[in-house]
């Protein structure tokens, strides 16, 4: 352990959705590391959404386009994937294997391609729209994405499992957990909340991926993190969004 | 150099389109590092888009989603900014410093963000349909595109390159160029096909932005490159396609 062990971990993320910071937040729960989740802290004590848009103004490095962002010490980096690759073998979330290691970060990019998708059925025409003014293209998108890309998704993720399972792996990638898994019951909650009709119709076909996402929830740290005021509930401003409308 | 520099690297991309795959082929050409582009071979060779079929259907470790992916002996790997922060040390295309390899990354996955949304403005409802069944939903999203996110993407990478002028550097990224610099290239050469109008208005406000992509086509390699016939022309089936209704 070096000297850079004792520098905090800091998220910089919005405080009132799960969205793209939930990923990191759950590597840190189930590795039980401290990290300070900064935009929620009081705006009073450096906190709030105004932190997160002042990292996001800070031209002394290479400035992050959007958030996450994730500072330790002098060092800041941004975007999901990178951030879980970076703290992946700090938090024993990755396995040291250069193979293994790679295919969880292809996994991660996945879930980040899959996750835009389901953020865009409810914003097809554009994120700065509200939804009210998109319903009609929003309609056409959820019939599409529930009959093709939903299942295409899943689907892939079950066939990962059921190729792992092969060596009596019951994770993604390799014979430990890694962050790829909570982020595919990251995947899961989210679905559960969004599409419940649509996903019970796939359930079936999906017994590994449901199985892998209740292990998940059942580990003890991550458990206790899903009582607990840390996790923010699923609402209507996050990526995952419950318009019945979209899920029928 | 260890034994494994002797295999070959042999990339699996759609041989009709520039598409994910062209930000991989720049990065071999720039660096002069020969590469097999397994799909542009004949299918009498085991090339054509036969052969990419068949390798996102091998299951012997963790299946692609999609390609491109790229295979190195035993090794195979996929998602485009995952090849790139693989490759990018071997090539000389990222430095070997922590903090700009992570940034490096970061723009690189800010690129992968963009090229999807770009391209969703042809597909807003579904990458599955004909363009001509979502024309109308194209224009609304085109117009959106061209007034708010095509601007911040672009201005975002201006004010990197300006911020990392103040060190002297024309990169994206610390000294040297890096494959997010070869990305971005390639992002401006896509626009100038796909949105003419939109990115002539735009260009006063993007000196640095031109100026890199001017100096990539013009690296000795790239240029030989360009005018090659492996580089494949821009066409209506690849991210970056030219309908005249959706630039105005």
């Amino acid at each position: 352990m070096g000297a850079d062990d004792q520098l905090p971990y800091e998220l910089f993320y919005w405080p009132s959705i799960q969205g793209r910071g939930e990923f990191i937040r759950l590597a840190f729960e189930e590795a039980g590391v401290p990290y300070v989740d900064v935009g929620r802290r009081p705006e009073s004590d450096g906190g709030g959404a105004g932190a997160v848009v002042r990292i996001l103004k800070d031209h002394s490095g290479t400035a992050a386009f959007a958030p996450p962002v994730l500072k330790h010490g002098a060092l800041v980096l941004w975007q999901t994937p990178n951030i879980l690759a970076w703290l992946g073998p700090r938090l024993s979330l990755c396995p040291p294997d250069e193979a293994a290691r790679l295919s969880i970060n292809a996994v991660q990019l996945t879930v980040a391609d899959f996750i835009t998708e389901v953020h865009d059925v409810h914003h097809p025409i554009g994120s700065g729209l509200y939804y009210e003014d998109q319903l009609a293209e929003a309609r056409r998108t959820a019939e599409i994405f529930a009959r093709e890309r939903l299942p295409k998704f899943l689907k892939y993720f079950e066939q990962l499992l059921a190729d792992n399972a092969v060596s009596n792996h019951a994770f993604v990638v390799g014979g430990a957990i890694s962050y790829a898994d909570l982020s595919l019951f990251q995947v899961m909650a989210g679905l559960d909340y969004a599409f419940p009709k649509s996903l019970a119709k796939l359930k079936p076909a999906l017994p590994r991926l449901c199985a892998l996402a209740a292990a998940v929830a059942a580990r003890p740290r991550v458990a206790a993190y899903l009582k607990s005021a840390r996790r923010i509930p699923f609402n209507q401003k996050g990526i995952f969004r419950h318009y019945p409308e979209l899920d029928q």
